[in-house]
């Protein structure tokens, strides 16, 4: 998969894409990964990627121009000279005869970002994200975008930060990104419930003890209380995930139970 | 504000903590910032994190152990030589004389993060985050927790990113880190509404205008037809927000308008 980013902080992406598990994923060449600099779309001395609203007010606009011819250039729809070098991965457009990226923007307004949206994002050949950074952008720009996505109702400064929640998100889904060690398969939202509580070494800590079944070697009886954990805190903390999930008749028993 | 992450990956900070909003607070004096690395507080020669699941199953979990101990060091409840030097801020441990700090765990089951909570964070001097990376947390380290933050239904590898999200949201609060012109009074949820349209020069762009009433200078009408927009892109795109809105007449004029 393509990943590319296009705003004025690229290099806020560095620690985050230069460590772990993105740093994996780009070695094992399962990404590759391009942060690119808004303002080499900018003609003026300044190199100004925003300016005054129309019609008055606090705070800047992002420009509409440099966003278009970027993307044009990053697609390769203008001229192919033009593709710029990724400042990242070196000289050459690897891109250049990629797909067209699907282009993300993030904003209040777009769909709320969850786990069936990232599993749907993982899908694609290529993503460019179009960062905002503290300003909001001219509404011609979405006229580019493929997905508007809202990470939650809060507003951050960093478009860089949103985007990097959603590449963690969907690199993570992308086949051998994860270990077996590292990508749990029942951790919360992919199995529909919450994920039961996980306890290791060492079995008392401060009065706190392991649940005792958990060390009993009964692996049935341990799938059990897992199942029922997982349930019990779904209904206290999430009662609106169960809406969508699918119940078998033991769990049923099980609710009712906690019900009554 | 006193801010501090407790993690495996501390480097990972370096990039969105160094730049823009996050630098600037910084060197104005309004948060004082440390990543600190867990694997200080373990003892063995592998420095060990994390360990086996009680009762098995893929993935691993982070002990509660160094976190204590970690939490204990930082806040000063323990042997105060035993402070940390924090490695971004240099030798000398700076918050010895502060108040303990809030705990802050992010996890599913935690309470969702929005616009009121970010400013509920606001208001508290120190902000200890606890990170896991990959795997899930011991239980029983939840007990230190202050709050438990979800920051949506999606799982990231990085907890250190899941952190800045909230850093961010959080820090662009804090009195003095946004000059006017980077924060606007009207953006999405502090109004309790989606933010209106905004536009920035060319007035024409490939055939897309500005709509001509925010060129007109009439500025009762430029603020009548924002606050039209942001009803009506609410009321399509998020409902739920206007149940919690308190509209004046007018609005109720619109919103009836819009429907009939």
């Amino acid at each position: 998969m393509i990943i590319e980013t296009l705003s004025t902080f690229p290099n806020m992406y560095d620690s985050v894409m230069g460590s772990s598990m993105m740093r994996i994923a780009q070695e094992k060449g399962i990404i590759s990964f391009c942060a690119y600099d808004l303002r080499d779309w900018t003609y003026d001395r300044h190199r100004s990627t925003d300016d005054d609203p129309y019609g008055g007010g606090a705070g800047l606009v992002m420009k509409c121009e440099p966003i278009f011819e970027a993307y044009e250039d990053i697609a390769g729809i203008s001229v192919p000279d033009r593709i710029p070098a990724c400042p990242k991965t070196g000289p050459a457009p690897a891109f250049r005869d990629a797909v067209a990226p699907k282009v993300v923007f993030l904003a209040p307004q777009g769909r709320r970002f969850d786990d069936a949206y990232a599993t749907e994002l993982a899908a694609e050949e290529r993503l460019l994200f179009v960062c905002g950074h503290y300003e909001g952008i001219d509404e011609r720009a979405y006229a580019l975008a493929d997905h508007v996505i809202s990470l939650g109702d809060y507003v951050l400064t960093s478009g860089e930060l949103a985007s990097m929640v959603v590449i963690d998100a969907v690199v993570r889904k992308l086949p051998g990104v994860l270990g077996a060690e590292e990508g749990p398969v029942d951790e919360s939202f992919t199995s529909g419930l919450l994920e039961y509580p996980q306890y290791t070494r060492p079995a008392s800590f401060r009065g706190q003890d392991v649940p005792p079944i958990l060390l009993s070697g009964n692996h049935a009886a341990i799938a059990r209380w897992r199942r029922e954990q997982s349930l019990a805190r779904t209904v206290q903390l999430r009662p609106d995930l169960l809406e969508s999930f699918e119940l078998t008749s033991a769990d049923r028993k099980f609710l009712d139970a906690l019900d009554a």
